[in-house]
């Protein structure tokens, strides 16, 4: 097929758009178009440029034509597919999502899903979603989108709340971890080198916050080995680079997994970081030394500024030719996902769609993560049962704080926000129902330029 | 109707038994015979003698024979109805579910549903409750069962999950405050004499954890009124007398439900002692001195020794006719309940029962306590609607805790149960899970006795 | 309460809005206004008259005001109650309905809610109803609505759908039938006076196809009372007055109900012209004079021209004073709702309402019609449990089609109407599918004065 | 993998045995051992001969040992996997089922799933299949199951009724047909060979009532193709052999799937001979004339008893060596889902399982039929949406009488028995309830040899 049409709505980012280029590049079977929109136009412009470049490359396998657009309803207009990819806001307001809370003693790994700045960014996120929503319906109603934008679950389910006919998904790579960190168990235990792909799990849960509670190579249970793991490896961890958390904010030996293994005996299936943001703050957040323990990291915004810098350089350079994008496999599977939905293969994977039945004990429609099988124009759950009972009660605490955050928004009902924002399991274990207001209150002034007016912010 | 059989499980009981024994006294549209069970057959033998003479007093509108019976069997043999108030285990065992946790900082005021005492009062009744369903659905499969045991959702539960075609309902007495308050408040605002039962209201919740979202008298709305008493007297807390938390172990000022109305603008309808365990410890039982701040009562297991010994003595007097036992409605609906059943009124009141739709975002069949409407051997339940999310995720979080703890026993898994025990907010807001495990292993020890032998106890 | 405003659709009713005026004048606990609107302005403004003489005649007990409106938006501008009774399109229409079919062998007996008859009223219907469930929305969305217009189901429904916030229900008096046919069995069988009233009676089911499980008087179990008449009378029947049937078009001898217990031994509880209309036409349609061994009438539209004409000539007189409207009960309970609904009284009795789950194995938000809960704002579906699988095989095929019917208009998808047509058990067992096509088309031209543009009709 | 151990149950059967010895012979990944029982012993130890002549034979890949036994407890004991494959009754109670109806003008083509026959050879297997799902608990819990027996869907929901633990599903290749069909439009029509397994389905339904709503080859929407033939051929019919219908008993023309696309615009996926039972008998089996004109046929029962004597006498020959039996694909695919079931593959295909949420408007529990994948130890149903209304209408009604059949035998209720008799479609289009009743009692008394004591029959 060489059609296809993708509106790329968050085009002029770094870094991830160049991995998605050299994706698409990679596979033969399907070539097309890619409309660059971006709220930053000259970052668009400029992906284009380097995306025609990576086009045109000796080993890129299919040829796009990348084009930058300055009007949402240009990216849209008649397209298969959508991607969305977006900051809602900019690195100062993440630096207000993520540090601010620390003046009350509140420490965060990412602060893009629960946790105080989880819910001060979807109620900068979802205004932007209901608008995109609107967007869609009007002109690619038809089309598939492909989420992979924070706080995951809310983004989908405001597509789907606002339109309901919207053909969405939301794709996170944390899952994928798993096989990679069993079969390195089986290498280490048995000798056996199996490939990732080739181990199967059961996936269940809600975005950063999954569970696997089936998982086999061939006809062996892998659960048993994961537990020997951890269990062996439980003060220690276990890594595939020997201390790398220490290097790599966005690495971790573990050990979160392996002490919920032991409390609930399956399998954590997100990185360490985004895990501990999900429990009271004395079980992993407690403090930094805390954290260290733990052996994963706080990502800081400061972090982020820099590699923003090192990208904004990177990206002059290959718009001016003076490098070129390596073309290999981002680990990511939204190509293989579009592939699958050209029907051109059938393909399982876990993504975030609505609860139509998938998970027993959850409400429907609420976004959860499992295995879904895609073929030609279709996405269908499978069945994935549900979670141990203590381990639902807090997916659904976090599923009931969602569904306020939204219908706050829904009904532009700030009180209603602040009682999401108390009911978090971090806020609510740290902080008193007073404390907490005040931090709300702070969090949201240091937000105001990129929130909504109803909420007392600066955005019509 | 003068045939009417009812089987009296627990028909040793003092003070409960009498004032049952007083209500089916004071209702004149139907008698008949009630056989007396007990596993302390004296006190059954005792009580046998306190009904005859009760049904014998001059201002007995009806009469009824009391029997006391040495077997289960005899005492449910062709009965209509059934009703079950235990103790199980004895104050003993109460000792260690209300007072060994303090040796860890953990303060419970009753300790009979959740917290750590409720998990383990749990693992002693239900098995207990296997027992009861097997013999009803021997004996009386057709019989309407009213529970009066605490924990009342696990006991209830247990009923349907053992004989699924039982007819059992719950019955506690504590959301009939709420009326009673708000007769009282708009007495002092308007100066209204309502009778609480023109107050109608929309119950739904769990046992000890239920809430009411709407309620009005006459063509008023009622929760606004309860708001401004909720703001008024927050501090200082509202009482029919005042004080009289300080002299009444049951009693309370209502600080704790004036608190919840803040946070969630909806009204908690249990006892402020109930309420608080349902909570992190640092909410309302952080320590003794914080509950007196709050003004309820932690009462003491010594208390109820006090009230034992006194019963039994009263026991002894009534028994022998040296005084009389005052024949004045309870305040209790049981016998309410009957007269509806047997299709002598119809009755619209809250109870507890399987969850067949009246309740939203909530699993179907767990027990709720919700209104339901009672006419001729039918208990129908009134739709209620759902609860505010953040309030649900807490329901939700005991809903699942009470599930583990049945599975547990269902499936004689002790790990199981502890899970259960860790994931209460109590017990997990204050300890961490190696030192809850050495609490829960201190507990279950102490309440061996009761315990069967596949939790390590010393009951076949 | 003296300030209650009403909008009445359809205020120019003749007859039925008589009858409701006379039970406004008869409850003395509530008054105010009733603004009166009709497509037919005069007809509304001749009622404006009558209604305002009947508030002064001597026994009104209570004075309300008048008064036509010639916008809908001005009739419901602040409305506490919306009253929706309305013919949708004219007699001519109706004849299409009821007596086109003939000409195929279809004989209808009503012609308004399933059957050929009862498809095409339908696709008249909902439209409006969207209609009114946006001025709904707009002026007066806060107010309960009480419709009485047929297709009962789909009007309730269409308002839903449109506007999911709308408190609406759907009034119908069918089921009181079967409280008096109770009462008069027990007075033959054992001398017993029992008030309809007091017979309590468990409703569940659709509307004009609802079924009662169980019914009791007092301690008496009413089930096995009516299975001993069904039998002893099945070939003869059952009446108040011997061979009523014969004389007025809307009574029967219960034969059909009759026949459905032998079948189901459940009650059937409509009249048995409308019940006739559910099953296939060899059942009980087959002919007329089948119809006539069953004892019930078609009712013919001639008959409801002349009654139409005398209803004109009566509202002439009513309107000069020429007569007196008697103020007497209709046996309709709309006012008894709205009391209940102010919080003047608490009632129970069955309505149409979206299912929540008071009848397990029919989808969720259907209309149903079980017994309900009113107590001030607010009306709460009391747990009706669920029909006999063959019974509810019937029942959800006829909620299938009701849901196709609405598709069909929502969609503007005509094909999709005439699926529906074609699985309605008359049309499906009498034609085959091209005659079906045939007799649609007809059907469809005939009504087309009524019928929107997009369906082919003349109607924007 | 070389030690699995299979338990089948009809071990003695003819044919079909012999093309799953051939199946699993040509599997190379696994062996073990097959115990085969059957309530003629004989049947089974001739068997036993065959397979391991079979097992012998140069081009069996794998190599199975095979035993009869005597006791099903022996089959059982520690198997992973459990094939069932029964007749219930003999040829006589089959003549009863399919023949003795055409007394009243009711024909059938094959009267295993619904219709008479349908109801009555369900009363005689479910009472069988009670006893096979305690025997599985007691011997083999952990085993996978799979059925083959008709009819499949009670068959499979009795398993999971008498033991919910049990890890059951059912097998039918009728729905297979349906890429075969498509790759002969696809050659026909664009000259494109493509492989049915390439063409990928969506199957919902139940079994022999299942349907198919979306389908394609690679970027290929199927469904407009299938809709030009089935216009096209509508009259004609369209086969891949010219008129086979007239030759073989088990093919069509397609006509009535034809038709019923024709109708609902979705893929109807059994053999017509199935199909043509599930509707009012009018619509494809009013008589053998009409039959002829639908182009399928009848299979009478002597064409079985020919068939039978055939078979037996081949087995004779097998068993002396006198003839070798074939080592091809039988096209059926148990082999392919154990080999998955082990974690040797994973694989996507159509079985018979409880509905876990897969199909939306159809109760939880009653077994349809959609895709499943299936990994180690696992089956997951894969999210299959709704059947059209009409469809499901239809439907329903055969689950609501599956229903009523299985309680009426858990509860020995030959009335209900005979509800559900009259509710089927067939009987219902044609036959008055009278009629009806003494058809239901010839075919009981006809099929008594069969029918467990409590529905008059001769079986303990
Ligand atoms: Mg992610
Ligand atoms: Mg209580
Ligand atoms: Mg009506
Ligand atoms: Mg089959």
């Amino acid at each position: 097929m060489d059609n296809v049409k993708i509106a790329y709505i968050g085009g002029g980012s770094k870094g991830w758009a160049w991995k998605f280029m050299a994706d698409l590049a990679l596979e033969e079977s399907f070539s097309g178009e890619v409309r660059l929109y971006d709220i930053n136009f000259e970052a668009a412009k400029t992906n284009e440029i380097i995306g025609n470049r990576i086009s045109e490359q000796k080993d890129a396998k299919s040829k796009w034509r990348y084009r930058a657009v300055k009007e949402i309803g240009e990216a849209l207009d008649g397209a298969d597919f959508v991607i969305i990819s977006i900051l809602p806001g900019t690195l100062d307001e993440m630096e207000v999502d993520v540090h601010l809370p620390e003046k009350y003693g509140i420490y965060q790994a990412v602060g893009d899903t629960p946790g105080p700045g989880g819910v001060i960014r979807s109620l900068r996120t979802i205004p932007i979603y209901i608008e995109f929503a609107e967007a869609i319906k009007k002109y690619a109603p038809s089309a598939w989108v492909i989420n992979y934008t924070n706080p995951m679950a809310l983004c989908v389910r405001t597509l789907y709340v606002t339109f309901p006919k919207v053909k969405a998904i939301g794709c996170c790579h944390e899952v994928f971890k798993i096989p990679k960190i069993l079969s390195l168990m089986l290498k280490e235990k048995e000798g056996i080198n199996a490939d990732p792909s080739e181990i199967k799990q059961n996936v269940l849960g809600i975005n950063h916050f999954t569970w696997v509670d089936k998982i086999s190579y061939k006809n062996k249970d892998l659960l048993p080995v994961y537990g020997e793991f951890a269990e062996k490896y439980y003060e220690e961890g276990f890594e595939e680079e020997k201390d790398r958390w220490k290097r790599d904010y966005f690495a971790s030996a573990n050990r979160v997994k392996f002490d919920l293994y032991r409390r609930y005996k399956i399998i954590a299936a997100a990185g360490d970081r985004h895990l501990a943001e999900f429990f009271p703050a004395n079980w992993y957040l407690e403090n930094p030394e805390k954290v260290r323990e733990w052996k994963f990291s706080l990502t800081p915004v400061s972090f982020r500024r820099e590699q923003a810098k090192e990208l904004y350089e990177m990206s002059q350079k290959l718009a001016k030719g003076e490098m070129e994008f390596p073309i290999k496999p981002s680990g990511e599977v939204g190509v293989q996902i579009m592939k699958a939905l050209l029907g051109l293969s059938d393909f399982i994977t876990n993504v975030n769609y609505p609860n139509v039945g998938q998970m027993d004990n959850v409400p429907q429609d609420v976004i959860v993560e499992t295995n879904v099988y895609i073929t030609r124009d279709s996405i269908r759950p499978i069945y994935a049962g549900k979670l141990p009972n203590d381990v639902n009660s807090w997916v659904l605490r976090h599923i009931m704080n969602q569904e306020m955050i939204l219908e706050a928004v829904l009904n532009k009902d700030l009180e209603l926000a602040f009682r999401a924002f108390y009911n978090d399991p971090i806020v609510e274990s740290k902080l008193d129902f007073d404390t907490a207001r005040k931090l709300f209150k702070e969090m949201i002034e240091g937000t105001k330029r990129y929130l909504p007016k109803y909420f007392g912010g600066e955005k019509d």
